[in-house]
């Protein structure tokens, strides 16, 4: 990897699905993966094996594994897991990359985990080295680690610390999230700053929501702290179910259009992503795509009507 | 001026309005003045001593003006002049403050003005000089600064070389204008830093569109580069009707959001940026906003309710 490129985590089958009312059908998940891969992303987070009860659009995470793996055995598809037990789940069905999710408050983790935060501290650890012994590659979140929606302000400290722990768990990228929206690019660069004097920046990935119209500006600060991974979803589709006041996701388009236009590369096309943004667009029934979407379509319009 | 304000020049009811195919009367374009300066804005773009047949919007600066000074005496009122017919007409109507435009290629000016660079240049270098003859603050703005709707990317040379002759000609601020809305952040850095090195930072404004989504981190890689002065206008409202693909201002509200919440002070109220946002809406019968304003809405909505 240059350091000029930069590499997206489409999260839209997953962060951007999860909270849509409308269920999606397998065989859709996978044409929608199916369009983002042949848009050249690489690395995309397919699903969760949470529990079907908690969130009924991941209830089909076995059968969109078993497809990805027939379908697209080179693609970097991730699945989230609350647990050893999704991990096994996850495991059982092929998954080759998992992700655990360490929010960074106790509040957090109590309403959404029901654990305080040394325990869920210790079941992320847990669950890593087991994937690791799996031969799994593995993601490490810590959500809410600008501000928590019930904490207010979320200590940098703790943040730097269980990012630590995730590292020294093995975690081979560790994502720190944005889940509510509400970072500015003053708090990213701080953010940012502080972790990187303590792990290596090639290991942190950046994941922004676009609730306060920030996230772009966010993914640059980011960028210009070194940072060089990010989450995003084709479309900005997304939100946290557990987050109140959360909204979209960073919009994949909208990073690469920035990227790209400043100088950085993405071997992402963006007439790719708009046909992906169209697919699911016509799956979900509804308008979708981020800032940049009117100006896409406006300029590659020709494009997808020779296409 | 502390390193850490932000000051805002709105520019919604000049560049904001002048676009608009709804004639806004003076009397609002007055109430629109009046709400942004009760949410602390100091200094507003008002309007435009341009050809009212080719700008019917601002066939009412003389008037405006003069209401202008009659109402808000100490506003930092900005009037844009095309040439010294312009200036003379904004110097009899009371103006303390006029704004030049330079374009910094050769056919956006023959297409905008139907003149030449050097002469584009010349003139802009007289009426400052006029101007300041007069007692008069000055503004210049270096025009298609990133890239021209008709040549391509604009030569950073050329750009340093008017924001040069501009601050020799005594323009006391000169805003660098990405008037097609085509910049990135990176180009932004780049471009910053290059005329940083040559004039002084707190001499230089930055003034974005939004067409591409980028315009709250085109901002912040600005403030990034010294930059302290910002165009931007209430609500987004705005476009160019002589940039083929321009689309709204960087909004008021979002930049004032993210500096706020990155540890820069803008003295300007979100609450009473809604009211203005509110009343052009009213006044322009469609919906307004910049990229946070779904948030601030939800945010301020018990403020709204209580006042």
């Amino acid at each position: 990897m240059s350091l000029d490129t930069l590499i997206i985590t489409d999260v839209a089958p997953r962060d951007g699905l999860q909270n849509q009312q409308i269920p999606v059908s397998t065989s859709a998940k996978l044409r929608l993966i199916q369009l983002l891969h042949e848009a050249g992303v690489t690395s995309i987070e397919a699903t969760s094996f949470v529990s079907p009860k908690a969130v009924p659009q991941m209830a089909d995470a076995t059968e969109l594994m078993g497809e990805i793996n027939r379908h697209l055995p080179h693609l970097r598809a991730s699945a989230l897991i609350p647990n050893r037990k999704g991990l096994e789940r996850a495991h059982a069905a092929g998954a080759r990359e998992v992700a655990v999710v360490l929010s960074a408050t106790q509040t957090m983790n109590q309403k959404n985990i029901n654990m305080d935060l040394v325990t869920a501290t210790k079941i992320c650890e847990e669950t890593l080295h087991a994937a690791q012994a799996l031969g799994l590659r593995t993601r490490a979140y810590v959500a809410v680690a600008f501000d928590c929606p019930f904490e207010g302000p979320t200590n940098l400290d703790t943040v730097v610390a269980l990012a630590e722990r995730m590292h020294q768990a093995g975690a081979e990228e560790i994502v720190i999230a944005d889940t509510i929206g509400s970072a500015s690019p003053g708090m990213v660069k701080n953010h940012f700053e502080r972790l990187a004097s303590v792990l290596p920046i090639k290991k942190l990935a950046a994941h922004f929501h676009d609730t306060r119209g920030m996230a772009t500006a966010n993914a640059w600060a980011a960028i210009q702290a070194g940072v060089r991974r990010f989450d995003a979803s084709a479309g900005g589709i997304g939100g946290c179910p557990f987050a109140p006041g959360a909204a979209g996701n960073a919009a994949t388009e909208d990073l690469v259009l920035m990227a790209e236009r400043s100088g950085l590369t993405t071997d992402i096309s963006l007439p790719g992503l708009l046909k992906a943004v169209d697919y699911a667009e016509s799956q979900l029934g509804r308008t979708l795509g981020g800032r940049s979407i009117a100006w896409l379509r406006r300029q590659y319009a020709a494009d997808k009507t020779a296409s």
